[in-house]
């Protein structure tokens, strides 16, 4: 809970991220904050989405970016979906991707058998846990659960493939039931298991509770999967890592069932704050926007317009007292620093919540030379006009530059003029941000 | 960790979210999460969201419709913003809502006095106590902070209104510094401390930890105001209840600075789950959506895709494993009843991910009969073609009815008969979900 240390009052934000105190503590021994992996599972839980149809073109090209971003793994629908799944799947094995390629199948050897025959690198195979989906779904108990299990690890693993066996809907599973049936395969030489949130019921501290427990269970990575029913995918995820888990299942924009999964961007945001360099090292986080629009585009959805880093407004600020502080030094208002991500910060000036640093940094912008009182002056009229009506860029322009000529008369100009120069460097970017909101949002 | 011990196979979503053993624990002893309260502050907060602009009668009609849902609080711009806002919130306060009416100030004198002639029932004093924020925004120390928050607390008790003190920037600033001023004003009879993550870099098990180290210093309560710069708005507002918190900050869509706080429907998505009888009995849920409607009208930002309970595909399933024990029981794969929230279930059968069961749920809405045998195979019919291009309802009719049709000949038809009628009741809405994409995503 310490402050930063850092007296340099120059330090640029990525340094202050640097020395937050809020990155994982030292004496998290179980953490893989630093050290995590995704799996990126935008075509295959992506597909579920209610608007999702990737052709064999779009998922290829999905495919390449997240491969480009950097993902550890990609997760692909189950070759026994339908016939062109299974010829998809095959495809982007053939890609020779950096990213290794996983297929996700039902715990049963008349899927195995399809899926090792594809070309992938691993096999994801799940099975309802929870009493629900053990009586709605498969009707299977525990032992029926575990004989499948260990039937089809050995056979992928003797196909020298990656496998992962994980449990469904594990937040509503017996805890005993789990740890015995993740022990088991555990034992045979599984190389992941995974925990799901099927429904997205879990919270914070309990995903840490649960990866903790089993981190002492098992030697084999945990992988997890958080769905985000109630708004807890990102959370969860974070936790899940502080636990011990060291996979993360992300979608683009995080579609899926229902309202979906951890966002792979929300994730980055989170991350980054946590762990700046092993993120910013490993991932090219300046594609993200490229890759939310890609998918947003093809599955015909807008950008939600708070979403983490690419939402219109992300990087703006409009209190004027969030403004002066922002003139002065970003990090006062920002944990993130827009660059990172290849995008820029707005200062939104014209409206009546604004304050006179951020109209004086616009003044200066627009090369004009008012003293601070003049500029308190021309703020107080923005703020009464601002009262009466939204107001756009080109509205203040004209109070100001009015406001300007009127003061500038032959007598004034000699004191104005004495006053600004020395300002012009104030950053303030000149691109309106109610435009980008009407673009974001029609 | 345990599983849900009824045994009741016909218990509702409600019931089952009830006995689930993920709501609090009785041995939280610290824990609000069945005994909070909710701080809307979309006229103040959301004020400063990139695109807000709110008339009188907007702001009223905001405040009407959240007091009618039955928030706790409605906190508003300060009256020195402009002077519009200072006749606004007199205006809000002469309304007789029940919700409290509080505003929201910086920690100075000049403010306080005008605050306390407007009408409200408490103000909500702010100073920022990061280093950051003393050095880049007031310029105070920590004894300047205590001097002032004391001056101010005194006056505003003296009026006989409510007066809340936050610090600002809370999570970056000395742990000391915080325990020391939240301490001096608890003594002197503040209603409330505030922490507030103003730049939205805190994580939840943080927050839980600095709540919970707070709970033991002061008496008075503890509110949370909590930003969504990094996606964990909303289990953070849930583990600062657990650490023992009472009153959290919300929005409507969480609008406000940057991305925003934590969102009112998202928020009750949450504690739904946790406290199911507590916020049913006191939110009236059915209105989110309205409410909702309204603020992202008046802000001119589309609902999020994704949006938690009110996002268009929030109750849509699509997978065919899915679909299956949805129809069997909502519950398999729900942790929320759309119907708490007066929302719908969708079960997505127009694609290629779709199973027999889904199919066979819509050849009964439809009142023609098939074996199961022949859903099986008309199933196969609808996702080959699924695999060839996205398919909508008219679609999976018209093959279904043709294979009806070719099916039904007078051989046919006696077996056809005698399978059907007992599954008519199975749930399935006609509405498209692919249209209600279109609608709301466009």
């Amino acid at each position: 809970m310490s402050e930063t240390t850092s007296n340099n009052t120059t330090t640029s934000n990525t340094e202050t991220v640097k020395k937050n105190p809020y990155a994982s503590h030292a004496a998290d021994f179980l953490s893989n904050v630093n050290n995590f992996q995704l799996i990126d599972s935008t075509l295959r839980e992506g597909e579920q989405f209610a608007n999702a149809f990737f052709d064999t073109e779009k998922k290829i090209e999905i495919a390449k970016a997240l491969d480009d971003f950097g993902v550890d793994y990609i997760e692909l629908t189950s070759p026994v979906a339908s016939e062109q799944s299974r010829k998809d799947c095959e495809a982007i094995c053939k890609l020779g991707l950096k990213a290794k390629i996983l297929t996700h199948i039902r715990c049963h050897m008349d899927d195995a058998r399809v899926a090792v025959e594809t070309g992938v690198d691993g096999v994801d195979v799940v099975i309802g846990t929870s009493k629900f989906l053990r009586q709605y779904s498969h009707g299977k108990d525990m032992n029926y659960i575990a004989k499948s299990a260990v039937e089809v690890i050995e056979f992928v693993k003797s196909k020298g493939i990656e496998i992962r066996f994980s449990s469904e809907d594990s937040f509503r599973s017996d805890l005993v039931d789990l740890l015995n049936i993740y022990k088991t395969v555990d034992k045979i030489g599984v190389n992941r298991i995974g925990i799901a949130d099927t429904v997205g019921c879990a919270n914070p501290r309990q995903v840490y509770e649960l990866v903790r427990t089993l981190r002492s269970v098992v030697s084999c990575d945990i992988e997890c999967h958080l769905h985000n029913d109630t708004g807890c995918a990102i959370a969860n995820a974070y936790c899940a890592l502080e636990g011990g888990a060291k996979l993360i299942d992300v979608c683009v924009l995080g579609i899926g069932e229902r309202n979906g999964i951890t966002p792979l961007g929300g994730l980055m945001a989170r991350m980054i704050v946590a762990a700046p360099e092993y993120v910013k090292s490993k991932y090219k986080l300046h594609k993200i926007r490229d890759i939310e629009n890609l998918v947003s585009e093809a599955v015909e959805v807008n950008i939600p317009f708070n979403n983490p880093i690419t939402g219109f407004c992300a990087f703006t600020h409009k209190a004027g007292i969030h403004a002066k502080a922002i003139l002065a030094n970003p990090s006062t208002y920002e944990i993130l620093d827009p660059q990172d991500f290849g995008m820029k910060r707005y200062i939104h000036f014209a409206n009546r919540l604004t304050g006179w640093n951020a109209i004086k940094s616009r003044v200066d912008q627009l090369n004009l030379s008012l003293t601070d009182d003049q500029v308190k002056e021309v703020t107080a009229k923005i703020k009464k006009m601002g009262d009466i009506r939204p107001l756009n860029i080109d509205d203040v322009d004209s109070i100001i530059k009015d406001f300007h000529q009127e003061v500038t008369t032959p007598m004034l100009r000699g004191k104005a003029l004495a006053t600004s120069p020395s300002q012009s460097s104030l950053k303030l970017d000149s691109e309106p941000p109610a435009k980008k909101a009407k673009t974001s949002s029609d």
